[in-house]
């Protein structure tokens, strides 16, 4: 039995301030006619993929933040790439920072939705592992402030039947947390759909910065395998408004192996037939959760948020 | 900042049946003074390591059964080791068969214990995550009965200060769970101490043979790196009756790296120093839990045993 979904992670080099939205737009849709010319279902952009990272700076001033943000999907400016999709029978997720009027008042999240073949949104996921920082650290060459500009995400891992498979979302720092994968695993997941933008430095930690490769493919590998899900991970990359961002973009099986992964800093595609009958050879035997899990233990997961050391 | 603790994970090669108890106690002694000599704190031996690794026959004879287990620790055949331990002031992590009268009824545990330079148990943990079947399944090459021969571990993952450390254990099976080193992640775990017994062929998925190595390494690494802590896995390993176990022990830093790995089939000491303060750097940063973890978003952790996929 195989149940074949091609996949590309749609590898986006950096997006410059003043690069418009029409100009990225033209990329990736650049980049799903390739993936069409290859025979994709799917294709994954990054996260925040329409503008810069824009939580590298600080500001009070919350219109030139917003400025950022979309307060439609798609709007105008992002309807060439739903229409390229209906007309080229190709499947997205694409991640964004999302304004809405929700219980009464402007919300901000960052987000990301899968878009089917006929270039409608089936599924949308907003982030719950914010990274990060709410205040100003001038300290820091360059700010990390998610924290401030997003609120946590309120739509819990969202998984759902989508093209033959049963799809899920993680964006950025979600994929270094192995709750996010069980969580999704939990709910069946057969592919975990990651956009993420992740700076080589890390000023807290600058150590860590030669790992950081190493670091992102570990975490997304790790809940490949111990989840029985393909994982596709799609960087922003390059040095964008002088900061460096690792790329590394990956497909990976539910073997934890990696099939695909791309090469350099730039717009990229990378692609493989991620056979999602393969997910039931790990989900039926050493991860049959039914059989082997033990909740009763795992209760400190939910109970506790910080560690706490013994005396 | 450093607070060194030089640690060797001591592989053991095949224990046939025929093996007496006190010619492994021989080895084991062996291994201690090898790692008394290159100036080891703490030794880790594998799980169940003082016999063959029983659970791949299947018997209704609970007496030849209960043959391999311990009725105390120490006892008169492994009495020698913790005398040694306490002589070359070196400690120990052991796995067992424990056998115990509790509840006013006799139970079996796959059970490891941390013996401190003076030769005493100073922290005792039982298997959780039984892999395997409980019933006879004579398809099997041989058989993994583990869920028939022992109950579910009672005393969740105790952590405790030991040799300067916050020290854990896990045992086998547990070791590809992220619950397993995410629970002692929240008791601010800084070294988990890990014994294994895993036979090349999983019968039920024989097309994982070729990875066994690997997984085994991604899943240590993904605990390490995803609660800031040093990972120890010690194997038996080598050709046991027949059945061929992998070998790879590992010694793991706080960053996923692998810094010792055993490179033979047979008993063999792998060793390093290791700098607990290096945990702070990931717990601090990255993993610092009480900033960034999300427990309301991981309920179904605990609520739900088994997958349920959407319809």
């Amino acid at each position: 039995m195989s149940r074949i979904l091609t996949v590309a992670a749609a590898q986006l080099g950096p997006i410059q301030r003043a690069d418009t939205r029409a100009s990225v737009v033209r990329r990736l849709c650049d980049l799903l006619r390739q993936a069409a010319g290859h025979g994709c279902d799917l294709v994954v952009f990054p996260e925040l993929a329409l503008t810069t990272f824009f939580p590298r700076w600080y500001t009070e001033d919350q219109t030139e933040i917003d400025a950022f943000f979309e307060t439609a999907l798609p709007s105008a400016e992002t309807a060439p790439l739903f229409a390229l999709a209906g007309a080229l029978k190709v499947g997205f997720c694409l991640g964004y920072a999302e304004l809405v009027e929700e219980d009464g008042r402007l919300r901000r999240f960052n987000t990301s939705v899968i878009v089917d073949k006929s270039g409608e949104i089936v599924l949308k996921y907003r982030k719950i592992h914010l990274p990060g920082h709410a205040e100003h650290e001038p300290w820091r060459a360059f700010q990390h402030l998610e924290k401030r500009y997003f609120e946590v995400g309120n739509l819990n891992w969202p998984v759902r039947r989508i093209m033959g498979g049963v799809l899920g979302m993680a964006i950025c720092n979600d994929r270094r947390w192995p709750e996010t994968y069980r969580v999704m695993g939990l709910k069946g997941v057969e592919m975990v759909l990651i956009g993420y933008n992740t700076p080589r430095h890390n000023p807290p930690a600058p150590d860590h910065d030669r790992l950081s490769e190493f670091h992102n493919q570990l975490s997304m590998q790790a809940g490949a395998y111990q989840n029985g899900t393909w994982v596709v991970g799609a960087a922003k990359c390059g040095v964008e408004e002088g900061c460096e961002m690792i790329g590394a973009s990956s497909i990976i099986a539910p073997s934890g192996q990696i099939v695909a992964q791309a090469l350099t800093q730039d717009d990229e595609l990378v692609l493989a037939r991620c056979d999602l009958d393969m997910c039931a050879s790990y989900k039926e035997t050493t991860f049959n959760f039914a059989k082997h899990r033990q909740p009763e233990a795992y209760r400190l997961i939910v109970e506790q948020t910080g560690a706490i050391a013994p005396e």
